[in-house]
This record gives structure tokens, C-alpha cells and sequence, in this order.
């Protein structure tokens, strides 16, 4: 069994805005998904995000959005994907700057909001994306959703050249193509500590979660998507955490 | 007599905003002066940029701003020297992306319009510039003005292992300090084309000029900022070239 | 026959960029669709707008758009019908505390761009459009879209208690819906005057065009948007307002 | 002895980040300074906060600033007079927009930080608002800071017929000039609630401060800004209220 890594959205405070409990959640996670300055984040919230990365020796990744700070990245813009490519550029490289600033470099690419959503939907947008990180590092891997059927995704990344990483989630339901059911229904998010965790363990193990429409479901995950935001919700990481290093020990200890 | 280069600011569209005629004078410089997103430029208009300075073999050079579209980085912010660090390394890094999507890496950093003043005329602005610089590649040279007396800038220079770029104008009037005299004054801005071309000539052969008040003044130059903003100031960018490819193959023939 | 009325874009310009020609095209048209601030413009620029508009007795329009000055307005963003009239409300308002400045008061309402597009397409970003509207001042009459059919737009209309202003465009092809063609096809945009000129007197007579599918399409349309970015455009206003004014002068000359 | 009303900053959020507590402390005072979109606040926050005054009956002032979200609007910029001018003007009509839809209007003006800071030391820059004010509706009043001596912004005010709110701070210490002292002096703001409300109670009263440097400080004040980002800033707030509402009440008894 593969290690399932944790990633968490991070830096994504504006000038006097604060947002999210950084400083909490990042002893606990692997991969920092850092905004860029196009939906949050600023030089100086960045600088300050990539410094408390190194600190707790967690990979730092670019999380490029729509130019759209007012609505957060969340809201679908009609872009081109030259003018995607670009924008993904351009946040990549702002980010890499102060990354190499701090002696470490950007470790992958995960898109934002509307645009990680548009990217999964449209394959246009798709290359555009991996046209900007090939263009920048070929080496450097995009993360994407884990899905019931990535073959088209696959074949793409292919094509480019394109490392993935698939996250998967462990508070959220899914639908019977391994998609996220939609916030605004109802059971769609799990609040209960235990339901996350166990969803956490299965998806690390390979093990099949039971899909809405009750068909079994296995996400081939290699990183698990978690939210700092609360108290609560950083309890929820934690358990996570444990839950995961005990089968990891327990992995091993049968090697 | 070393060679004088020219340096032109590029890259200054925006959207649908075009400013500047960049396809007619790259072919003419040698170091392009490129918007970063803060004052002017886009991630588009950044790409266009550095592809067409790619083409024609110019050095692109990072044109980091205090973050006013509307004032286009003409307006004192008052900034601290670490919000200016790293405004300056996300500009920085931004275009260092795009350079690398197109095979180049950015050659030299020369701040914009009031961060260019304000570093000129407080040494802790430029020491935030200059942190960047050295955080980002300790190799970077910074663009400066030369002035009667460079002291206190070269020793900063030193201080951080800053290399510097002194640039001179052919097309403004200095004071007895060997600053530019104010654009409020009459007389402070050349329009005459032998006049330019004269001023080049001399700043590229070490030869005084007269400053305002009558004192000859010897700027210790390495580039010439030139316009390129209409027809008739292209011209006059062909003629100080020619002027000065004249004097490098006389210099040449004599060596 | 009722008088057809010239609108046009106007205060595009934004900080240091000029976009129009605004002083050559003011004298020719009777409403002027000021940019508010989002997609173009600045509070400096709208200052000037409204004063050009004022020296030459044009009713001022306000063109609110969607907050996107990178993509100038013209790219399709997901904001709710709430945040539509919001945003609406906050532009609408921004040019009439201008226009009060000056003695003036905002005459219509044009949405810009995009948002143009989309509030034609969806009944409930139109309504959101009318909400902001008579939240305003119930009095402000919209300018939408003359098509073939015309009775949806009406309806909602009548429902909000809205004054609807319908737009006709000279130098576009209609489809046999009667909306434009795009862009992007051959053959959409008229650029020979006479031409332009004919359309316009059919339309200001309520004479039948011939729509791209061959069919006769007669607009009931109360004003012609007309663009100037250049000479020639200009030239086309002052020959398309030559000719409306001659058959006015003639149909007064019959009454 | 007249009321002294109490002001807080209101709307300050920002699409997705959320700044003060406006619920609570809404119910408590009686002007809201509503931040206009430069500094902090957008279309949907202004509408929020414009109803949420309504509801409570509180006056919605407009509060404008430099074009800063990043800096919040805390750095000085040098804007001319003339921008200032506009800027001023387009925050307030778009706020009064806002106010209008929901059957308002804006009672007063209070220029939000560095703005706030420079037009009380640079007469130009206070004139530049003034002239904004004057010319969107001559009865709206100007909020400025209480000094020790207000002579020359009340020469200015009555020139250009402006009426002035003074206000003061019940939580800061003051210098000798009766200007706010630093805020990196230690002291310089009283945490202790006891003094937070003596210094309220004194200024209603029309009772001498004592200054920095040991001097009796009267300020002549009309308002008190209070600030409520937490559970004992608005403790705080309620206990002025009482305290004034006490004196107010056995003011009328002996009436």
C-alpha cells in the first residue's frame, strides 16, 4: 500500500484578511497548496506561508485560480486556454520566486476553485494547464481528482508528458461516477469525525467507499484533500493523521 | 570605451489596452524593461513580450512596480522595505516563469517609476530591492541611475554583492547633482534629434555633459533608457544606434 | 416615424491608457454608454466622460459590466443574479454621484459586454439586472437587444415595471432570429459605408433587413449603437447621422 | 450638553473574508462608516451592511479611500488633490446607490485611514474631499479628528461651506496638539475599560483630557469612534453607551 499523502489549501489570507488556520493545520499535513494572488494570498502571504512550509518540511505547491479575488476564484470565467496556460504561468512562477527565496522549489500544481472544477470537465482547459507546467518543468505533477474513470485525464497527461497525482476526499460524498456530490445537497458533506476517518482509511487501503447511487467506489488516491479552517475541523486532520501512520506502521511492521 | 547599451520599456499593454510600439523598437535595444503585472502587463502581454524579445535576441529584464494599475507605479506608496522585498520577488518570479515557458531567464531587474525614485532617494527601499535580488539569484544585476556622486549606492551594492547597471538618459535635461531635471521644467525633456543623439554620444564616449547650473557632468553609464512610443521617437532610438554602432566600429577599427 | 438615437461606448479609457476616440465621436451620437469602473474606466476618466457628455448635451448611460478589466468585461463570469444586481446598483451609483457632480443625472442603463450577452440568454441574470434598476430609480429605462421576438424581454419587463430601450446595429449580420452573427464567421461585420448607411435607414424606417438565412427581419429598434475607434468609424457615424437626419428632416418636412 | 454619537467602521469584509463583528455592534452605535470598495467591502458587503444599518436605525456614512485593498488603505499614496477629488466622489455615489435601493441615503462622509490621515495635515488633499462633498450634495457633513486647535480645517470648511463632525477617540492617548499619539508608543492605546469610558464620559462632558505631555486637553466632539473586532471591544462599546446614556438621561432629569 502506498503512502496517501495530506494536502490543504494554505495562504490564502489577503493583506488584512485572515483566512484559515495555517499555523495549525500545516505540522499535520504534506502538501501545501499555496494561492497565488489571483483569488487570495499576497507577496507578503505568501512569503510568510512558503517560510512556515520549510519550517514543518512540507512540499509546497502552486494553487493557481482565476483572476477573480472578489468571488474567491470559486466563479467559472470564460477564459481561453492560451489565456489559462498563461495565467497558470505566470501564478507558477510568482510563486516559484519567493519559493526559491526561501532555498526550496514548487513541488507540484494544483488548480484553484472554478478553474481545478473547468479542467476536470473540459480537456481544452485541461491542456491548457499542462501546457503551462510542462513549459515550466516538465517534471513537476499536476494534481487532479481521483474520478471512477480516469482514463481520459490519463491519456492526456500522457500525451503531455504530465506526472499525476490523484486526491481524493474524505468528507465528502460521491456520486456513482466518482464525483463530488454537490454542496448544495443534502448529506453531501460529513461532519461526523468517525465517518471521515473511516472514509480516509478505506481510500488509503484501496478499499471500495459505497458511491450515492450504492454502487462500491475505489478511488486510486495518491493524496487526500483536508481543511483547516476550525478547531474542529483541525481535530478532523489529526485523526486523519493517526488513522493513517497507525496503518502505515502496521504496514510495515508486516513487511 | 565600453558599449552602451539601450534599454526600453516593454510590455506595457494591459487587456484590451495597448501602450507602446514593442514590435518596433525591440528590434533596436538591447535589454527590455518588462512590465510584471503590478503597473502594467498581463499574463498574455507578458508572454507576447518575451517571445518577441527572444526573437530578436534582446535580454529581458524584470520591471517590478508598487501595485497601482490605475496610477501605472507613478505614485509614492508608502510601502515598508519588506512589503517592497517581496512585491519586487513576486513580480520577479512571475516573469522569470513566463522566461522560462520560453527557453530564457530574466537578466537583470530594473524597478518602475515611483519605486525607482523612492529607491534612488532612500536606502532602505533599495535595500529591500536589493534583499530580493540577492534572495532570488545573487547573480541579477540591478538597474540604477547614474548621478554625479554613485557612492552610497555602490556601497550598498557592495554591502549585499549586488551587481549594479547604471543607466543614463539621452533625452532629458540634469541638474548639478546629475539627477533629471524635474518634467515640470521647461527644458528638462529633449525633443531635438541631433541634441539626443549628441547626449547619447557623449554619455557612451565618457564625455561631460553641461548639467543645469553650467557644471560639466560625467555620467559612468552602462545603458541608455530610450522611448519607444511613436514614430518620431523610434527615430530617434534608430539614430542613437547608429550613432553608437559608429563609435564602437571606430573604436573597433582602432584597436 | 420615431427618431432612432446613436449610443456609443464611451469613457473606455482607464489610468494611463487611452482606449476611443471619446472628443471626436461626443459631437455625432445622443447617448453615450459610460464605462463605470469594472471592466474599464476610473473615477478620473469618468469625471472627464461626464463632462464631454455634458459640453455637448449627450444623455449619459451607465455600462456596467462585470469585474473583469483584464478581459475588459467581454468573458463570461458565474455571478448570481444577487451579485449581478449588487453590482449593478454599486456601478449605476458610482457614475450618477459623478454625474450629480456635474449637474447631471444618469439618463439608461446599458450592460456591458458579457454581461450584456448573458442577461439576453437568461431571464434570471435580466431580472437581476431590473432589480438593480428599479431599486434605483424605477424611471431608468434598459437598453436591450432588438431580435425578432421580443416579447420575453418584454414580458419580464412589464412584470418589473421597466422602460425598455431596444438596440439595432448597422454594421453587424443578423441571423434569422435577429441576433448578430458572430464575430467569428465570415461576413458578420459590415465594413463598406454604404452599406452600413442602408442598414441603418431600414432600421430607422422600419424597413426589413435581409437576415444571414435569407429571411426579411424587421427591428423594432429605438436607438443604433455605433463605434468609434478610428477615422473611418468615425466618418461612418457622421454619414450614418447624415442620412437619419435628412429622412427626419423629410418626414417633418411631410407632416 | 450635547449627544455625543458613536461611529464605527462597518463593512469591511471582503468576498470571502469576513472583518468585524457588524452584527454586534451595529445594535450599538449610531453612524456606520461603511468602507465603499477601495479599501475593503464589495457590492454584495455594501448592500449587507446597508440593510443591516437600516434595520437598527443607524446612519450609513460613506468611508473612502485610496485604491489599496492590499494595504487596506493604510498607505499613504500621492494622489493629486484632483484624483482625491474623484475617488471621493465615485466611492460616494456608488455607496449612495447602494443606500437608495434600500430607501436611504448617506448621512455624512468619514475618509477611511491614510486618506483620513493626509487630508488632516495637507490642506490641498482636505480640499480635494471638500470640494467632492460639496459637489455630490452641499449639506452632506464632513467627519474630521478633534485637535487642540481646529481653526484652520474649519477655515477651510467655511470656505467651501462644508459642515464638519469632530470626533474623537475614548481608547487612544493624545499629544499636546491633541493629536492621536502613535500607535508603536507603548500606551498609546488603553486597554482598560474603566479608562476607555472615564475618556468617553469626559469628552461628552466637555471635561479636559490630560495630553501626553501633562497638559489639560478639551476637545470639542460631536462623535466617538468606537471599534468592535471582538467580544471586549464590543463590551467596551456597550459600556460607553451606557455611561453616555446615563449622563444624557440625568441631563434631561435636571432639564
Amino acid at each position: 500500500m502506498r503512502k496517501l499523502l495530506l494536502n490543504a489549501d494554505m495562504g490564502e489570507s489577503f493583506g488584512a484578511w485572515t483566512m484559515g488556520m495555517d499555523a495549525e493545520v500545516m505540522p499535520h499535513v504534506d502538501l501545501a497548496n499555496v494561492a497565488c494572488g489571483f483569488h487570495a494570498s499576497d507577496p507578503d502571504v505568501i512569503r510568510m506561508t512558503v517560510r512556515l512550509a520549510r519550517k514543518h518540511g512540507v512540499t509546497v505547491g502552486a494553487h493557481p485560480a482565476y483572476p477573480d479575488m472578489v468571488g474567491f476564484g470559486r466563479r467559472h470565467m470564460a477564459c481561453t486556454p492560451e489565456e489559462i496556460e498563461n495565467l497558470v504561468l505566470y501564478q507558477l512562477g510568482a510563486l516559484a520566486g519567493v519559493c526559491r527565496a526561501e532555498g526550496l522549489s514548487v513541488g507540484y500544481v494544483k488548480p484553484h476553485g472554478a478553474l481545478y472544477n473547468d479542467m476536470m470537465r473540459d480537456p481544452e482547459i485541461l491542456a491548457g494547464v499542462m501546457r503551462a507546467l510542462v513549459a515550466f518543468d516538465a517534471e513537476l505533477p499536476l494534481m487532479v481528482m481521483a474520478t471512477r474513470d480516469d482514463s481520459a485525464v490519463r491519456e492526456l497527461a500522457e500525451r503531455f508528458g504530465v506526472t499525476l497525482w490523484f486526491e481524493a476526499f474524505a468528507d465528502r460524498a460521491y456520486d456513482g461516477e466518482g464525483r463530488l456530490v454537490s454542496r448544495r445537497e443534502p448529506g453531501s458533506v460529513h461532519h461526523d469525525q468517525a465517518t471521515i476517518v473511516d472514509q480516509a482509511r478505506r481510500i488509503a487501503r484501496g478499499e471500495p467507499l459505497v458511491a450515492r447511487d450504492g454502487s462500491a467506489l475505489i478511488l486510486a488516491a495518491d493524496t487526500l484533500c483536508v481543511h483547516g479552517d476550525n478547531a474542529e475541523s483541525i481535530a478532523a486532520i489529526q485523526a486523519i493523521r493517526r488513522a493513517l501512520d497507525e496503518d502505515d506502521d502496521g504496514d510495515e511492521g508486516n513487511a
